[in-house]
């Protein structure tokens, strides 16, 4: 059995009952590392489990699955993944592959931050299309994802933002070396993410943004289901100077109109 | 301390070690009982937590917010959501009631179905508005929840539809007697949420469904989360007769244009 199990946001104690007895039993146990992170040490999570881990980066997950899979026929696999088994397309691609290969697949839900974002008080189900934020480069700046921010905001609805993870990135210079070397990892703040915004927003017309604008409400939300979660309600202009503190962040743009229990909620988050 | 702690969608392993805990050692544990359910009766719960439920129906969550709260400022009172703590309004209430009262609050995060229904292939961060489909009566049957899923479609997006639970809803008839009767519990299932679309979708144009049809592919999940769960992909048409089997259940609208990944995950579920 292939088993993919969600460890949710916080530390080793948001894994479920039924994940812990797994992860427990499994010849062979991988951590997913690279489009997330939790709030604790793998050794922790070892110490926990009782048991080693085998951290597979992008390198691993991407290029071999053949080896993860490896006798999962047979014997027990599990690969952990940070949040919900199907957050990441990559995770996809894994159950895919087990499931050509014949090899059974069973899934542990838990908490993503596609769920958890309800911490800030907008309801859910006002929640438009979830978009990412890339960090940019001298080069390569894309904004295809602001349309979209802009197309929820016109149909009232919230955006959540994900934002850019570069975990075990290799440099650019080494790509085609032999000896891979790496970037020092990097998550968007909230501060990082507001200002590519406001970049892009300068540069439309009104028309384009549809009400949009600096002063429009946005939530930034750190560290989501940690002990140390933090969230902050202001505009996106002002946003540009807070300090939520370390990763992972992620931001929200509010609809333009709220529910009257969303505004009290939220403003318990103001700054 | 006032804990809201999410249950999952599963079973009673489907808590977390952390959620486990914390209910081990409060005071007072509600189980909210109204918005959803979980595959395992409350006496199974009961056991494997080691201690009694209250059970808390609408009547109590509604009217009953200061029995629930009472002595959360000095003691520790869990309540216990399935799914993830924001998945209903209701509870959000709840939490804002703790905060005016000056109690401690704290989220216990797990799956809930908005992000678990990545289960079925499609990718979450192409789900527009997520909607509910109400029950209809003789006198009520509101359709404006179609307009949000063809506003979805046409952007691309798939949509979930959550589908009507009623447990212990009081009858019409003893709505105004001091004892109320309940009419029997019902979960509505994906065949007949296909039935008052396609109802829908009969009496628009062409031009107000925006390719929208009963050939549309349609996703009936049951049980996610759960050992029995099923999922099954076909037209909207086909969806009438499909048995999904046992409560609950839900339904995604996909997106016109599906990623080729999306499709190959997909394709496991046709019939």
């Amino acid at each position: 059995m292939f088993y993919v199990i969600g460890l949710g946001l916080g530390d080793c104690k948001d894994i479920s009952v039924k994940g812990l007895e797994i992860v427990k039993n499994c010849d062979r146990v991988y951590l997913e590392a690279y489009t997330s992170i939790l709030s604790c040490p793998t050794s922790e999570l070892e110490k926990f489990y009782g048991r080693k881990l085998i951290v597979a980066d992008r390198e691993l997950v991407e290029q071999g699955a053949a080896d993860i899979l490896d006798g999962a026929k047979e014997r027990n696999v599990a690969f952990l993944v940070v949040g919900d088994p199907f957050g990441a397309t990559t995770h996809t691609d894994l159950i895919l592959r087990a499931k050509q290969n014949e090899i059974k697949v069973k899934i542990i839900h838990n908490a993503s931050i596609m769920n958890a974002v309800g911490c800030c008080g907008l309801q859910l189900y006002t929640f438009g299309e979830t978009i990412s934020i890339p960090y940019w480069t001298e080069n390569w700046r894309p904004d295809s994802f602001f349309t979209r921010i802009v197309s929820n905001f016109k149909n009232n609805l919230h955006t959540l933002c994900l934002l850019d993870i570069k975990v075990k990135e290799p440099t650019l210079e080494s790509l085609m070396k032999k000896n891979r070397e790496y970037m020092p990892p990097m998550f968007m703040s909230a501060n990082e993410a507001a200002k590519q915004l406001l970049e892009i927003l300068n540069k439309k017309s009104e028309h384009d943004t549809s009400g949009l604008c600096k002063d429009s409400l946005c939530i930034g939300l750190a560290r989501v289901g940690c002990e140390d979660e933090k969230i902050i309600a202001c505009t996106l202009n002002e946003m540009l100077e807070v300090d939520l503190g370390k990763p992972l962040h992620c931001m929200v743009i509010a609809a333009p109109k709220l529910h009257p229990l969303e505004l009290e909620y939220v403003d318990q988050f103001r700054i």
